[in-house]
């Protein structure tokens, strides 16, 4: 009797809530805090993931964004521990930054995710302990209680997570697809999956990436007949160029090389760290035999070759770009060489991977790419029917799709109309929007406030937005700088030097400034004016003038030196 | 006899020589100059299109790039017409900038295409004379003989050009696909191409952009279809969106208008401008008894309306995100409403035109895209089998690939292996790259220069590349404006103004800035220096301070004062 009395009070006196820093909407930068209530006090708090992003605003100069924590920043005390669902560096790679500011709280792996994290750590001069999670075990953080059920995707050790609490049981499905025929691994863990379901799980968090694309995902497996069949037909140096952290990848890819008598050689500094990392871990056995040195390669023949390269994205910077442009002294590309892109173009990465391959192919190698062949290339997640598969082995009250855009969230709303979920059961969440259950339903709560953290060349959170609008105005329209020196009375002592950047040609354009001058010596003829008056209105002044003669607002900057 | 010797004469004293002023690795900005040679003299040019290009230097503030023409400057006497081959922007548009520079040589096109065009030149105050051609007619102009061939494309009267010369034949046939049931137009006149074909064609240029898909394109019909099944299920307002050059996609689009009784809006400049000029030519015959005004759509029930709006790309001021952002005071977007996106992004459009589909999605609006359902858009362009058939179809010697970029060449060289043309049959040319035919036989000589002409904003060709390299570094960096007052023997007489933008946050960086003082300091403090070696030193010291402190180039000015 007692009993049942506790467990209702439970019920009602006990509460989730999960709250995505991002990764909702965003497809990278995945970070989510559970929180458990007991009486409307805070009592635990578990964080999934804690990944980096790839902004929008790239061409400003910034390369990375992190999440915003400052949320968390006056309950450290409550963090019970990180858990990390695979090894990828919009899950993991966020940590070191923001390590010590949650308080150095415990870490939870998989195997090659704890290597890779440890590199990470290694790489900001830190040293962390990670434990290594067991597959069979239940962990405890406070309230919660965590499973890891093993998953399969695009990196070896990926993992979804169990989350039982008193006020309900999550099931937490990141990135993953069901891949029936992984050349290496154990298939996904569906026994461990349905007796999830089997324990009345309240909400599923879903990968949503590949809500938009019929059928069962390709297997990992297509794409090594696809390099043995290529491999065969190719009489010169043989280039496979895919993301290094793609560990069965490569080693399928190695596995061919060993089948043609070919050495193998890793270019890029991602790709030998990730391959070293993942030989240390056992999961490249062939690695001793096959593996030789950069500068080895010259001294045998072309057909004797396998090089996998970094560099599928087409950056500028990339070991493959600086072959193409014949900037590595060991590796060249000729005639009769092939090249395969095992990747698909990130969105927004198309210019310069296409750029590549004519560059490539100007080379006169045979470029082999997704546009013109297929299973070249597998994705890591889930298309529909893997994720139809998830929902029904999980059996959720409510499905919270993640990992995706707001796009995907209402393709996969439209999507799980058909699997009997109506729109009332469908949690679309975007960053900092906090969803609570409780009593077994779901209510969403006011959006807690995020900011985009830029992670610029060295610095961390240095380029604001103010920098960021100036940009992108200096970006389309350049800049005019004027410089006036003045006497007390405000009257001009030298001519204004006009000095401009990415605005207009400025030997052309001498009528322009003469003009310019001439609304900068009326604004000074009225007299009692100080220094912030007087630049306002020249910048009005010769804003109107440049949109007249030119139909362009150039950043205006004046300075004002007295006398 | 007299006749065979003068033959044999022609053969070896006649040369063609077709030079790609643009069109060839650009998709875009197609103009294509046509030489025909007698005796090394040059005798007559004919140009074919002359269109605008579309730069990747869009978000550095530049709106359009036109073919430069230097090349033809002191050889207008020689013009003897401009060709036409459809209405499309990328080949008619840039004809009224530099048709004065052409020496206002006759214009010739197909009816709609000279529609557009007078409107073109309407926008520029400018009324011009063209030329409607006439099918059935040979146009001699020189030594040149052409006539037109009715081809299909994604805008109605699109043609390819067959052209005689006495050195040899040339097929060009720019943009087409073939649609074997066009839902109003005759289908391709094969039986003239045909004929071409019989007359022993030296060279085929062919449009190669749909290389690397296989099949046939799939007819427009197939995309009527859809319209009338979406808008059967469609409860509230019916949006659809498509380039408003795409006459026959609007008149489909109309036509299920007028099976579900729906009025129709057009909304867009470019919609109305270019269904009003498609409707004075016959081309959308239930204009009259369907179109009503955009103040008039408030009025009628959401079920019947039907909305074709401009904006298929995202663009952010165009007529559809402008109804997202609830700006239109005529049309707005709920619950029930359906938005069909009839159209495939252009590469670097996509994050554009997703975060548009996610505002409407937010709407409640049922957003239909590409993605996520078949055929609610045709290509225009021929697929692999497309490009087959007028391979065999005109049987060339020579096959040159245009209207794609130097990837799409590349295929094409590897595609055109299986219908017996090796590589040296096959004319890859970049921008500016001639190309001679002389006894039959081709081959290239060297490039002529081209440079880009960006028209920004207003003005045409102001931006040169120091300026957008420039703003390319503000973009990325910022920049540092430094002023310093100095006596006569180069001493600071005040403190350095030292202004930042898009660089760092200011209020932050006193350090910084500091640093930066001394460094100033440091190089005046050494005597006998001009003014420019003072500006050098500064800039190379202050570059690397900032590449130490913070990582970053940004553009630095130097502006020195004298007193």
């Amino acid at each position: 009797m007692k009993n049942i009395k506790f467990l209702s009070q439970e019920k009602t006196e006990s509460k989730i809530r999960i709250i995505p820093l991002g990764g909702t909407t965003g497809v990278t930068k995945n970070m989510y805090v559970y929180e458990y209530y007991f009486q409307n006090q805070l009592q635990d708090i578990i964080i999934i993931d804690c990944g980096i992003g790839f902004p929008k605003e790239q061409n400003l100069g910034v390369d990375l964004v992190i999440p915003d924590i400052t949320y968390l920043k006056d309950k450290t005390k409550y963090i019970r521990a990180v858990l990390l669902t695979h090894g990828h560096e919009d899950h993991i790679s966020a940590l070191p930054y923001h390590y010590a500011n949650l308080g150095k709280p415990p870490i939870f792996a998989t195997k090659l995710t704890k290597q890779f994290l440890e590199n990470k750590f290694a790489e900001f001069g830190n040293k962390v302990h990670i434990n290594e999670i067991d597959y069979r075990k239940t962990y405890e953080f406070g309230a919660f209680k965590a499973e890891y059920i093993h998953l399969t995707h695009s990196i070896p050790d990926t993992a979804h997570i169990f989350i039982k609490t008193p006020a309900g049981n999550i099931y937490h499905g990141s990135d993953f697809k069901f891949d029936l025929t992984p050349p290496y691994e154990q298939p996904p863990d569906f026994a461990k999956i349905i007796r999830a379901g089997q324990q009345n799980i309240l909400c599923l968090l879903t990968d949503c990436l590949g809500v938009e694309r019929e059928g069962m995902t390709l297997s990992e497996k297509a794409v090594g007949e696809t390099f043995i069949e290529e491999m065969r037909k190719t009489k010169g140096k043989f280039f496979m160029t895919t993301f290094s952290s793609n560990i069965s990848r490569i080693r399928q890819c190695m596995d061919a090389a060993a089948v043609f008598n070919r050495k193998v050689v890793f270019v890029g500094r991602s790709m030998k760290e990730n391959t070293k990392l993942a030989r240390d871990l056992g999961y490249l056995p062939l690695y001793e035999r096959l593996v030789i040195k950069e500068e080895e390669a010259a001294r045998l023949p072309p057909n004797k070759l396998c090089i996998i390269v970094a560099g599928s994205q087409g950056q500028f910077d990339s070991a493959l770009s600086k072959i193409s442009q014949k900037r590595n002294p060991n590796i060249s590309i000729q005639s009769g060489d092939k090249i395969i892109f095992s990747s698909d173009p990130i969105p927004g990465n198309e210019d310069q991977i296409y750029s590549l391959i004519e560059t490539l192919s100007e080379l006169q190698a045979d470029v082999v790419y997704s546009n013109i062949q297929d299973q070249l290339h597998a994705s890591g997640h889930g298309n529909q029917d893997d994720l139809k598969i998830l929902v029904r082995l999980t059996n959720p009250k409510y499905i919270m799709p993640i990992g995706g855009t707001l796009r995907h969230q209402y393709v996969y709303q439209k999507f799980a109309k058909d699997l009997g979920y109506g729109k009332d059961k469908i949690i679309m969440l975007k960053e900092g929007e906090p969803v609570w259950f409780e009593n077994k339903n779901a209510y969403k709560s006011e959006r807690i406030e995020t900011k985009n953290i830029f992670v610029d060349a060295e610095t961390i959170g240095d380029v604001g937005n103010t920098v960021l609008q100036d940009r992108k105005t200096l970006a389309e329209e350049g800049f005019v700088n004027v410089v006036l020196l003045l006497n007390n009375n405000n009257q001009l002592i030298a001519k204004p030097q006009i000095i401009t950047r990415g605005f207009v040609f400025t030997p052309n354009e001498k009528d322009l400034f003469a003009k310019a001058e001439v609304e900068i010596a009326r604004v000074l003829k009225q007299p009692g004016k100080d220094h912030n008056l007087i630049r306002k209105e020249i910048d009005k002044a010769l804003t109107k003038l440049f949109i007249q003669e030119k139909g362009r607002t150039p950043l205006i900057v004046i300075t004002i030196l007295n006398l």
